[in-house]
């Protein structure tokens, strides 16, 4: 029962249309004519390769035309796109004179479709727009409106479709940093779970990330009640959902994953995310480990740290989902194959400290954690993940 | 647990900015200055008298003076705003140049408002907009952008705050009908909680208003898996601090009924309601029956009807709640002191015949309803609850 303390304060506001369900995206080409002005050159942007094969066999480009609009590909997004890749994509985008983005993908994809649609219209480069402390100086704020996008999501995990965030990496500083502004909501959500028809291992990494809004976003200080119903919900699907998606995927355990992710990602667009997120960028640049599954790397000893420093939500959690929240993520781990500590990915013991160093500077994920955990907490955190607990 | 079935489709959109929480009122103003372009004549609605008294204790005119703006004053709104008095309220607008409108009241206030506004940029009478039957002609279709509204509500009650919704009165036809088109959601509703400090019955009936949209939402065959989520925590909030709001008041009591109401009117923003509505309309036209306790009255016997017709979903609310909904709903209406059955109202056995005709002809409603009633079983609901069941 959410009691709302006599001072609550909160705000609440997504403006993005989701159109959730299977076959969905058949309607991608008759939504862009329901958008207002006029949409010839449609920008399409995909990953390098199973995404760019998906837009094929889905014959979006076939029914564009057939519609009356110019599609354009651009299929050179990595995973974690860099500030150079968006930059590029949003020199093509005015190149095209894109009325339109259309991006399908994972979160990556998506991410940067919307990166790039901002620095297309609002100029500089992608890194001015990421969130920095404030002793690195003033971040570029967008005054114009994006070209809008349609964001059709291919893995259940990052909710970046109803996000108003894009995370962009930095190689040479060795950071990953979100842009956060309304400006770069998408207009329209498409998820269609016959799309998120992912390798077993991809689905589960995916299914971590989306886990990981789901449970930060619950203890997030920023936390609404409003947030609090799409999180809870989220907890509750995954962990009853994502070792039968894994295992032995249905169109039934794939609509509740889809439904799952993008519930996270609504309550993450009204929170963010904290430690967990700020910890893993440093173990996706430096060690590769994908961004879903070093959150899930994370989690225990993170729940582990809330257990001490948010006992009541952690019990309230513990009590909602009728086991302690600990013991159920590392069930579902295990269950699902990807109970593994950091040693075993190659990370040494120094490079924790640099690793508690780097998110020590995410003070936004940091500010929202429970008992703003000090760079010593940090390490600890990561020890414990170091060693599985 | 909510299981999507394979087929599952659904739609989510709310596009309204809510800023919710005690002193939130002081902040419109300055966010008159937020919204695009250029604002100074401000169109203020209230009611005839108690919000009306309010706006000035708030000194709300002095205010947007201050900050540079020229409000004007619409007080003239009854409650269950006729399709004239809108009209009219819409003439006024257009001569005071309305750049913006805040409407500080009840359900009636704000629908008055939300109308007004769309006869004032798209022509016709409230009339033309709104829903009806097929065989009654086409229904006029905006498609201008409305003059934008800051709705403030001052009873947890209608939700009319996030809704895309105007219920409009015809007395001459004895009908209330609603005008349903996502160009009158407000940009921003303002739930302040300490505006929402009503006379004790009213703070009853309002509240059952909200209970009704709540349990209307939630078995609406419209639901979807977010419209849920919103109904279930209404109903859960409702049925613990409506007693609480009604016989003692408390800044917590009426916060977690300012929430509730709210949530339910999220919900219906994506269902609409159903039979209870429909059946209120005439009672409240014809017997002068508050609109919110109207639906309290009838909701009993409804849910006798829903048992039969919904009986999956009345027993998954049951399981939800720990008890029986129908034996939950009466004992708040016993303890809220408004048990009563329609007979006490004056309401004749002949008269139900025609409530019931009335009722068949909101065929939106009807539609939505489990097991889509006819009109015996519209008389059978209204005769339960002529006999309280």
């Amino acid at each position: 029962m959410v009691c709302v303390p006599m001072s609550y304060m909160f705000e609440f506001h997504n403006p993005v249309k989701i159109i959730f369900g299977r076959a969905s995206s058949e309607k991608i080409p008759s939504l862009i004519g329901l958008l207002k002005g006029e949409h010839s050159s449609v920008a399409i942007f995909t990953g390098k390769t199973a995404t760019r094969k998906l837009v094929e066999r889905m014959n979006l480009r076939e029914n564009l035309e057939q519609e009356g609009f110019i599609p354009h590909l651009f299929s050179n997004i990595e995973p974690n796109p860099s500030s150079d890749t968006i930059n590029k994509a949003a020199s093509w985008l005015k190149d095209i004179s894109a009325d339109i983005i259309v991006s399908v993908g994972g979160g990556s994809v998506i991410d940067a479709a919307k990166a790039a649609s901002l620095v297309a219209t609002n100029g500089g480069s992608a890194w001015d727009y990421v969130k920095k402390p404030e002793d690195e100086g003033p971040i570029k704020q967008p005054s114009r409106e994006i070209i809008p996008i349609i964001a059709v999501p291919t893995t259940s995990g990052t909710g970046s479709e109803v996000t108003p965030y894009s995370v962009v990496t930095n190689t040479e500083l060795e950071l990953k940093r979100p842009i956060s502004t309304p400006y770069i909501y998408p207009k329209y959500a498409i998820v269609d779970p016959d799309l998120c028809n992912m390798p077993r291992k991809l689905t589960g990494m995916t299914g971590l990330d989306a886990l990981g809004h789901a449970i930060e976003s619950f203890f997030s200080l920023r936390a609404t009640p409003l947030s609090e119903l799409f999180a809870m919900k989220a907890i509750a699907l995954i962990l009853r959902w994502l070792p039968e998606a894994v295992s032995s995927p249905t169109p039934e355990s794939r609509s509740n994953m889809a439904l799952a992710s993008n519930l996270a990602g609504l309550a993450i667009s009204q929170t963010g995310t904290i430690v967990t997120h700020a910890l893993s960028y440093y173990l996706t640049i430096k060690f590769g480990i994908h961004h879903g599954y070093a959150v899930g790397l994370l989690t225990p000893s993170v729940l582990k740290y809330l257990h001490e420093a948010s006992t009541k939500k952690y019990e309230d959690l513990t009590h909602r989902l009728g086991e302690n929240p600990l013991d159920s993520v590392i069930s579902l781990l295990e269950e699902i194959g990807l109970r593994r500590s950091l040693h075993q990915f190659g990370v040494e013991e120094e490079d924790l400290v640099m690793a508690a160093s780097k998110a020590s500077r995410s003070i936004w994920n940091i500010e929202s954690t429970p008992g703003n955990p000090a760079k010593n907490q940090l390490l600890k955190i990561l020890r414990d993940a170091y060693c599985n607990l």
